[in-house]
C-alpha cells in the first residue's frame, strides 16, 4: 500500500506530491502522545523507508501547540504501577520512534508553535530542521515528574545541537526555551510568524523535495553514522558515499542544466 | 564522616542542606592552585561519589575573582625541574580533578566572576552550569606559558560547549573570552551581577537539590557516557537508564501530587 | 628543498619568516579549484608535516574572493563521463586534502572573502581558524549539482563548529551562510572589513607563528584525535601529551622569563 493511500488512526496523515505531513492532532489537550500515538508513529518512520513516492516530511501540531509529550492520566499513570519489563517496552519504544525517524532517507522539518514539551520537545529534536514561533515553549521536563533527562536520546541529540553547557541546564531544570533563545543557540533554524509556520515548513520541504533525494538520504544517513567517527575514518566514508551520488542520474542532470544554462530537474535517481 | 563535618584545608567548604559550596579562598591571589589544593580538591569530589548528603554543588571564588590557575612559583616553578614520571604524576592527578567532578553524581553550578584563568579555566568548564559576570574573564592560557591547550581535557571539553572553531581561538591563542562573549557562545548560562553571582548560583544548586536527584545524577552521568556513543547505542542506552528512574519513588510522587494538583516533594529515591 | 625555496603551480605559495600563505588565484573565475590544484594542495599540506621552516599557514583568495569550488567544466564534466574507481580516486584525493590539513602540525587560518562555495568552503572548514568579512558567502552547494552534502567530511566537520541543526540546513538546501550567520554561529572567529582581512589573519598567523609551536602542534593533533574519544580517555591522554610539553625548553623560557618579569621568547623546542 502506498503511503498516498495510508489513513492515519492517531494524528492526521497527509502526502501532497512527495511532501508527507504529520499533524499531532488533539488540540483540545495540546497534542498529547498516547501508547498508540507513539507506536502509530514509529511504525509510520519505519515505513518510510521503503516509501519512495514521500519525499520530504514536515510533523506540526493542531491549534497553536505542537505536542505536550506523553499524557500525564494516559501513560504516566500506567507507567508508575508498571514492572521493569513493561517499562522496558515503553521506554524503549519511544527511543525506536526516535530511531525510526533518523534512520528514514526523508528529511522531517518540524513546525513548532506553543507548547512541545516532553517527547514533543524530543521529536522537534529528532527532526533534521526546525521552524519555529518566537511563542514556542519547548521545554524537556522529564525532571518535573521526577525522571532523567535521558529520554530518547536526548543526551546525546541535544548537546549537539544547541551545546553541552545550554542542555545540561535545560535538562537538568525543565525549564522552558523560549523561541528567541531556540533560534539564538541553533535549535531553530528560523523564526517565523504563527500564521506563516506551517507555510514556510511546507515550502522547505517542498524545495526538499524537488532537490536531489537520493542524496539527501545519504547526506542524512552520513550526518547520523559519523556522529561518533573519527575525522579521517568519516572522511574516507564521505569520500564512498559521494562517490555512489557521482554514479546517479541527478548528478549529470544538473551538470547539463547548467550547460545549457537551465535549472536542473532532479528525479532522486 | 559526613561531608557535613569536613574541614577543608585548602579552601571553604560549606554544607547547607544538601547544597554543599567550596569557595576558593586565597583572594590576594586570585585564589591560585597549589598541589595540596587541586589534591584536596580531587579527594573532595571523588568522596562526592558517597555522600548522599550532599545533592548539589557550587563552586566559586572569593574577593571578586575565580580562580587564578596554577601558581606560578608554587606550581611551574617545580614543574619545570621535574622529571617525566613527576610530570605525569602532576598532569595525572590534574585530569583526575576532572574525572571525579564530571564522574560525581551531583551536578555542579560554577559561578565565576574577574579572574578564571588556566586550571581555573578547566574546573569551570568541567562543572555542569555555569553562571558569570560582564568582568569575567575565562582565559585557558596554557600557551602563554609554553605549553598545550589540551590540558585536564580541555580540547575534548571546551568544543563541545562552545564549539571547535572558538575553542580552537581560544585554545591556541590563550586570549580572554569576555563574559558578554562567554554568554553568547553557551560557556556562561547565565550572566548575573557581581553582587548577585554567588546568590543566583546557590538558588539553582537549591532548585536542583529539591529535585529528583535520583534522576539528576542518571542524566550527568549520561551526559557524560553518550559523549562517544552513537545515536542509535546512546537512545538505547537512555531507554535503559530511564526505565530505572520510573521505578524511583520520585516519580510516583510526582504522578501522585500531579493528580492531587499539588507541587511533588522529591527525595532522591 | 625547504619550503622557502617551493615554487607552486596552480597557486601563489609566500614564506615570510615562518609565516606560510597560500592564495588561490584565479580571480578572473573566482579561484576555482582543478584537479590539479587539489592535488598541489594536498601534497603542500602533507610537506607541511615536516617543514619546520613552516609555522603557521594562512590561506586565502584573490581578488576578493575564496574559492568557487570545483571548476563545472574541468572537474564536474569529466566526473559525469568517469566510472566508480576514477570517481573513488577523486574523491578520496578531496579527502586527503582535508586529511592533509588537519595532520599537519601548523594551525591554519582561513581568510575568507566574497564567494567561498563548494570545495572552497571546505577549506575554510578545514582550517583551524577563520577570519571572514560581511560581504562573505559560504555555501556547502554540493545539493546544488546534485549531490550529497556529506563531501570531503562536511557532515562530521560542520555540526562540530555550528551546531548540529544548523549544518543540517545548510548542507541540505546548500544555501548562503551570511558572514554575519557565520560569526554569530561561530565560523568565523571574527569579521574584518575586506581591506583589513588578510592583514589581520597574517596578524593572527604571526603571533601565533611567534609562540610555543611545538605545543601548538600538541593542541591541533589533540583537538582532532579527541573527536571521538570518551571524557576519561581524552583527559588520560592530555595529561600524557600535557606532560611531553612540559619537557620542552619552551616551558622553561616561558618561567623563567616570567620570573625576571620579560615577555617569552618561544623556539618551538
Amino acid at each position: 500500500m502506498s503511503l498516498a493511500d495510508y489513513r492515519a488512526e492517531h494524528f492526521r496523515w497527509e502526502l501532497d506530491d512527495g511532501v508527507g505531513q504529520i499533524t499531532l492532532n488533539r488540540p483540545d489537550r495540546k497534542n498529547p502522545l498516547t501508547f498508540e500515538s507513539y507506536a502509530e508513529l514509529r511504525d509510520l518512520f519505519r515505513r518510510l523507508g521503503e516509501a519512495p513516492e514521500v519525499r520530504c516530511v514536515v510533523v506540526s501540531g493542531a491549534g497553536g501547540n505542537f505536542c505536550s509529550g506523553g499524557d500525564v492520566h494516559e501513560i504516566i499513570g500506567p507507567l508508575v504501577e508498571s514492572d521493569m519489563p513493561a517499562l522496558l517496552r515503553f521506554t524503549r519504544m519511544t527511543g525506536d520512534l526516535v530511531k525510526a525517524m533518523r534512520a528514514c532517507p526523508q528529511p522531517i522539518v518540524a513546525a513548532v508553535d506553543g507548547v512541545c514539551v516532553g517527547a514533543g520537545a524530543i521529536i522537534a529534536l529528532a527532526s533534521d530542521l526546525r521552524y519555529g514561533t518566537a511563542d514556542a515553549k519547548v521545554a524537556f521536563l522529564f525532571v518535573r515528574v521526577g525522571l532523567a533527562g535521558c529520554d530518547m536520546g536526548a543526551c546525546a541529540l541535544l548537546p549537539r545541537v544547541i551545546g553541552q553547557g545550554r542542555a545540561s541546564e535545560l535538562l537538568y531544570s525543565g525549564r522552558a526555551m523560549s523561541g528567541e533563545e531556540a533560534e539564538r543557540w541553533g535549535f531553530f533554524n528560523r523564526l517565523c510568524s504563527p500564521e506563516a509556520l506551517v507555510g514556510e515548513a511546507l515550502g522547505q520541504a517542498r524545495r526538499l523535495a524537488d532537490g536531489p533525494t537520493f542524496a539527501h538520504a545519504m547526506t542524512k544517513r552520513m550526518l547520523h553514522q559519523e556522529w561518533d567517527m573519527g575525522i579521517d575514518a568519516a572522511i574516507e566514508a564521505e569520500a564512498q558515499a559521494q562517490a555512489i551520488c557521482m554514479q546517479t542520474q541527478d548528478f549529470r542532470r544538473a551538470y547539463e542544466a547548467f550547460v545549457r544554462k537551465e535549472k536542473p530537474k532532479f528525479e532522486g535517481n
